[in-house]
């Protein structure tokens, strides 16, 4: 028609927080190109870095929030809920405003609007906003996570503390890596040969999905939510937090946090909402779960319920981690004391609570070949018997590695594991020094048989609970290894070899399963442990979980492209006539 | 171990077709930045650019096909199925290998490993490869899709060839520039303070999920499967493409053109295979989506079978294109005649047997704003009907543009159409000058009432079949606009309005119906169209579509990594002693 299309001349919307943050994000987009190490956040608890007093404020903001209500200024019933409890038996007594879901989820979409209007970079600069503050509060976050997870100061502050927010930023920098790659607009010219070209100016609006739902799990409330929460804010969705009702503090610490920075910041604080619960919550989850205005599910926790929000909830993309059988394979070794040390560490971290602690451990039967001759498969069970024992073997050291047992399922699975097989090394319970009523316990290891017990070790016993086990050969091992991820998942695999050939056997054996590989680890990096910006945790390749973190799959369709295009005039001349197209 | 990290030094895997290719993926990698015009493949079927004989080659290899077996060398029962009837009528009787599912499976599952082993490099340029012979085919393909679906040949051979051979490219650089991202290796050396550092190397294998299924349609074999197609074998995947009984002969030329290219290559053929059926083929495409060997499935078709498939075959990635409600929302124009030739076309088009074409066009019961003063909507109905006739009223010219009605359902359609309300055009059957026992239909355009028919016109009518819909505003009709692509599903929307106000309404209701908005068409750029490199086809956001062709998350998630890491020397010395890290 000729008009100027001048509502077409949108503003590029630069956002001062993105600007704030930009060369952290710069940083972190080269971080997950060459996927060296790299981390923005200083994972050791140093009053260098974090303040002469941040550790007593931490601590003390903490037990602050003990024994009385966690006011959120949120959609709430004006009733009350929660009952977390201390691992390490402290009385917690936190009780948190009871949602309404309807209000909550209408306030949580109206915030989504406004949200969405803002943009990509303001999506990018708050959420990094928002890291950057939980980042200062992480010695408040850590002792949160310890005392509703059971890990021990050290892990609870790293692990939920500066490594969940590198994979939070890791969420961000993925999402923005995607966004950028979508123009605000396009000029488009078609040659008609000695016809004017046809000219169109295009606008693409990202659009984000609506609301995501993120379901916090009891052990890594903060690790394992805060991909999904990240990812979601940053493609501009709005974010219920679902904590899981055993460690519900550390992401109402964060959803605060969340909700002061998007105040700051001009938006509707419902963005960020928490959603607080009572033990036994799968009703109300799985009803809110298949509510038409939650778009994205985040779920870490069991695979029964994973596999349900994958089947059920078809109106949400749904991003799942669940349980998995983490192997490793001992082939043949230089230093068996040297393997054993850092297997028996892996083992007693946070008493095997991990996502990626090892369970199944394959040994042949004929034993294996080390720089000191061939040792037997007793000898093997034996020196990694002992060398867990070794390592629990004062109390007072021991529970700052092994943390405390998170839930009374753990213990009665300890119970019902002991009975499987032959004990190598029995769970002991530990008096931790500081907490008289902690639950701790030592490992326990027992002997397995390839040949009769695969029904025993072909599923997952969370808990620090590991199996020794015969097999016929290294290529029986590494077949078990391939296989059971493949059917049962996994989320680590390690091997143990001198032998080039069985390495590469080994890295056949991880494809087939889609499990990551970690080859001869003897020093100072434990298969539990997962870097952001470097190793991707969980492959998405077999059914310990449907994603990665973080991939561009993970963030791509947390949002979708919405075009217009109109009629423009020309900008090239058409050809002459007489010229051919 | 301090072993050196030999096995772990893989050369960067080159392959000749990737480096043929180069010139033409990196324009493809600008171009889906820019988003403005590009297409390496000519739309015109001009002898200058394809051969002075290739039409006649062309057809003369189309009718070599006919009335006798199709000859393709993998896995069969011996047994030859296949009973494509041209919508124009001529005897078609081809008859392709019947396949043995259990052994295509195997052969594919076989082929796949090898295929898998090559790297991302040999999968893009083996790609590239085979679109680069499938262009030459052009004409070939054309004829094939014109008498399989009822095209007329110039959309056959346009949509069908080259803007079918752009959409594969698109998927194959969309695939590229997310493979690319993966490095090959990482060195990650985390410091230690005073001690050595940690240093790890790293190795990152692209693992493509396995077999994919193309579910082919028979309105648009090959501009609607190559993106699946292309996308599984960028990403290292072997597919098993499954046409549409009806259109089975453009992706059999097309199976066998990737089969002698991967045979050329040194590849096993199987990892394309084809898999031709008889009509009613639903409980074997049932039978063979559920099996666990497929792990991609891209769908185009009905809602039903593709909603069956979204929930049922939890075992793969699902990416569907089912059916929608495409809507034109005419407000006020300058001038009504261009508007409604316009639309006239986009109605006429192919006999509307397109995803992209209109069905409901809404206007203000009150009437329109035109530069000629305010129109009837009676005026506005009757100039849109006027349009239809004038555009058709030469049947030897309007066969070019309606082509044949692909089968007996859609001519049913059309008389069950015709008793939904007052016919403002009617549907013709109109002689083809060429083919006696073409199947050709004129648009039938009806008058409905937005207060009273919403059941008529909230579901999609597919064929020559569009609605006039009176509407109290043009407020209602936005807010019917965007409600109805949101719960029925929209690949296009189109608004005419001199009204920025209503433009940026527009805007709005597209955001809301997740539907890609088109202003003011009129001159040479129809709804219908959609470019590829710049125009997103669908959007994934509203239920027409899950997934859009083609953007990052249409290819990410068909491939996963798996990871190696082992100890290697540091590169770095330690920090001094003293020197605080």
């Amino acid at each position: 028609m000729g008009r100027p299309a001048s509502h077409l001349s949108i503003p590029t919307m630069t956002h001062p927080l993105f600007t704030k943050h930009e060369a952290t994000l710069d940083k972190a987009l080269t971080a997950i190109e060459t996927r060296g190490y790299w981390s923005p956040f200083a994972e050791m608890p140093s009053p260098k870095v974090y303040g002469e007093t941040a550790n007593a404020d931490g601590e003390a903001a903490f037990k602050s929030h003990l024994n009385r209500t966690f006011e959120l200024d949120q959609p709430s019933t004006g009733e009350w809920v929660g009952s977390e409890k201390s691992p390490f038996g402290i009385p917690l007594d936190i009780r948190y405003p009871k949602a309404d879901l309807d209000a909550l989820l209408a306030a949580s979409g109206a915030a989504q609007k406004e949200w969405r209007a803002a943009g990509p970079q303001a999506w990018v600069g708050v959420s990094l906003e928002i890291l950057s503050r939980i980042n200062r509060a992480s010695f408040e976050i850590g002792y949160s996570v310890m005392h509703t997870t059971g890990q021990a100061f050290m892990m609870a502050f790293q692990a939920g503390g500066p490594h969940a927010q590198d994979r939070a930023l890791e969420a961000v920098v993925y999402a923005w890596d995607q966004l950028r790659r979508i123009p605000a607009e396009a000029h488009w010219e078609k040659p008609q040969g000695k016809n004017p070209p046809l000219a169109m100016q295009k606008r693409f609006t990202v659009v984000p999905r609506g609301t995501g739902l993120v379901l916090g799990c009891c052990t890594f409330p903060t690790w394992n939510g805060y991909p999904g929460l990240f990812a979601d804010l940053a493609t501009g969705n709005a974010v219920i937090v679902k904590p899981h009702p055993g460690a519900i503090l550390p992401l109402a610490i964060t959803v605060r946090i969340a909700r002061d920075v998007l105040r700051e910041a001009g938006f509707d604080p419902n963005v960020v909402t928490l959603l607080a619960t009572e033990p036994n919550d799968g009703p109300l989850v799985q009803d809110l779960a298949l509510r038409p205005e939650i778009k994205l599910i985040d779920f870490t926790g069991s695979t029964q319920n994973g596999t349900w929000l994958e089947r059920n909830a078809h109106q949400a993309q749904v991003y799942t981690e669940k349980a998995g059988v983490n192997q490793i394979v001992i082939d043949s070794v230089d230093d068996l004391k040297a393997a054993a040390r850092n297997i028996a560490f892996s083992l007693a971290l946070y008493s095997g609570q991990m996502c990626t602690a090892p369970q199944n451990i394959y040994v042949p039967r004929d034993g294996i070949r080390t720089s000191e001759g061939q040792l037997s498969f007793d000898d093997v069970a034996k020196t990694l018997a002992g060398a867990v024992e070794k390592l629990v073997s004062d109390p007072a050291r021991a529970v700052e590695l092994t943390g405390a047992i998170q839930n009374d399922g753990v213990l009665q699975r300890i119970d019902e594991a002991r009975k499987l097989g032959e004990v190598l090394a029995d769970s002991q319970t530990l008096a931790h020094p500081t907490f008289a009523d902690a639950r701790v316990q030592s490992p326990l290891v027992l002997k397995l048989d390839a040949r009769t017990d695969s029904s025993k070790f072909t599923k997952e016993w969370f808990g620090p609970i590991s199996f020794v086990i015969a097999t016929d050969s290294t290529a029986q091992s590494l077949e078990l290894a391939g296989s059971i991820a493949a059917e049962h998942g996994a989320l680590t695999l390690s091997v143990y070899s001198t032998d080039d050939a069985v390495i590469d056997a080994a890295h056949e054996a991880a494809i087939r399963g889609g499990v990551a590989l970690s080859i001869n680890l003897t020093g100072g990096v434990f298969i539990n442990q997962s870097a952001a910006f470097s190793d991707f945790h969980g492959t998405g390749a077999n059914p310990a979980a449907n994603a990665a973190l973080a991939d561009a799959a993970f963030v791509a369709n947390r949002f979708r492209v919405v075009q217009s295009r109109v009629h423009v005039a020309p900008k090239a001349v058409p050809a002459e006539v007489g010229q051919k197209a």
